[in-house]
């Protein structure tokens, strides 16, 4: 949709593992866009044959397959990305498959909504998109794939697997697992408390409405760095405790407003 | 502002404590309000004498010195209610001073924005307002708060001080304080997490954003039922980093959909 909206002459083919999902994205396809070549199918070999550009949006244990199966079929100089949450393991086993022409990306953007229902043209806007070369990516590959996100209107920004992996478990994956804990939290205790949930309570757990496949996916393909952003947040709340037990309000009231101040520099 | 909606002809009388917000406040009344006795004021003898009903809208720790000063300028039959965040401590320390005619409320509504230019009319439209009678409570009282917050739009449920204070723990004042915790544990790490952060972590912090003097007392205020929440969280963090260590992804997968059905029956 973003991609159309930009260049509605573009000839997009889209693969889906179902028929009915395939001839749904070839509807679509048929009456949005003007390119000829167009097209909606289950046939991978059909969908990346003289391709420029493949995109892997599938769950990160499916890349590796699917890589497999479509090498034999791409141009030599197409380029590969993705869309995974997760970028070690992703780029490891997706370069070794590939080659230099793969290129690890992560747009931060989405909601807890999935499925074609949920697609909105304009997700990518203003959206944050994470690029992962290695040593061994191609200038004219990581070109294509930085240049792709841009025109779909993500801010585009370079890091290592592995920095980004350390950085998202604790803004992406850690705040997911803390909402969804939440949830369980207040509704197990079968008090009755979910009656008292007010518009903070839906915006703190709106996380937890994500798809728990894909999240647990997710989680568990960056588990060490998961589990050290769970151990930081118990010391977190370890400071927590200990500012509410304080004689005075000091302390909690510095806890407090080091976050506001810190969350106020970040979205000012 | 909702009460003027709902009746514009409404005599609405406003004190503050400064001078240049009783002064706003006269203005705002003048422009609106077609009632002749409005008044916005700094003396708490003119903004009470003759109310049917007077509303305490400060700080839990200055509500019981402004109970005393106010008893003496009182009509006989006037009902007094709050908006305070903790009901504990408010409903016996206001009902020692005012007796039956006080009754507890709490309006779940507000955003992290504070101060007169964040007011809105709909604020408490569709939102859950709680009341908090007791043995003591005056039925003329109580019927005339209830009807208040149904006039300017609530869903109002009547409640203990005890639960109330028990349910808010666990549905604003945790989520609250793991929201300036994120922030925190994301932003003191000085590793540059924050340039990865997207719309969720967003979400997840926007509570943190909250007047930090404000949240630091409400804390405080509800202390034993805030630190049994954070108890409880740590027992729900054991068990998430359990899931993510299991052989199989069974674990981890039902506690994220546990979350995600629990919380599509909360706002189906």
């Amino acid at each position: 949709m973003a991609l159309l909206r930009k260049f509605p002459g573009l000839d997009l083919r889209i693969w889906a593992r179902r028929e009915v999902s395939a001839r749904q994205a070839a509807r679509y396809l048929r009456e949005q866009s003007s390119g000829a070549g167009c097209l909606g199918t289950t046939s991978l070999a059909r969908a990346v044959k003289g391709a420029e550009m493949v995109v892997f949006c599938v769950p990160i244990g499916a890349m590796g397959g699917l890589a497999r199966q479509i090498k034999p079929h791409l141009s030599p100089d197409a380029a590969c990305t993705d869309v995974g949450s997760v970028k070690g393991r992703v780029v490891t086993e997706m370069e070794k498959i590939l080659g230099g022409r793969f290129v690890g990306a992560h747009p931060m953007a989405g909601s807890e909504r999935s499925g074609l229902a949920a697609a909105q043209p304009d997700l990518y806007s203003e959206a944050t998109c994470i690029i992962t070369p290695t040593e061994r990516t191609f200038a004219e590959a990581l070109e294509a794939v930085a240049l792709l996100w841009w025109q779909v209107g993500c801010w585009v920004i370079f890091s290592s697997a592995g920095d980004h992996d350390e950085a998202v478990a604790r803004v992406s994956h850690l705040p997911h697992l803390l909402s969804s804990l939440l949830v369980n939290q207040t509704l197990e205790a079968q008090r009755g408390w979910e009656a008292f949930a007010g518009s903070g309570f839906r915006d703190a757990t709106r996380l937890a409405g994500g798809p728990e496949a894909m999240w647990a996916e997710i989680l568990r393909s960056n588990r060490a760095e998961v589990l050290a952003a769970l151990e930081e947040f118990s010391r977190q709340i370890d400071v927590a405790r200990r500012a509410l037990r304080a004689p005075t309000e000091v302390p909690l009231r510095s806890l407090l407003a080091s976050a506001r101040d810190h969350r106020q520099n970040l979205y000012s």
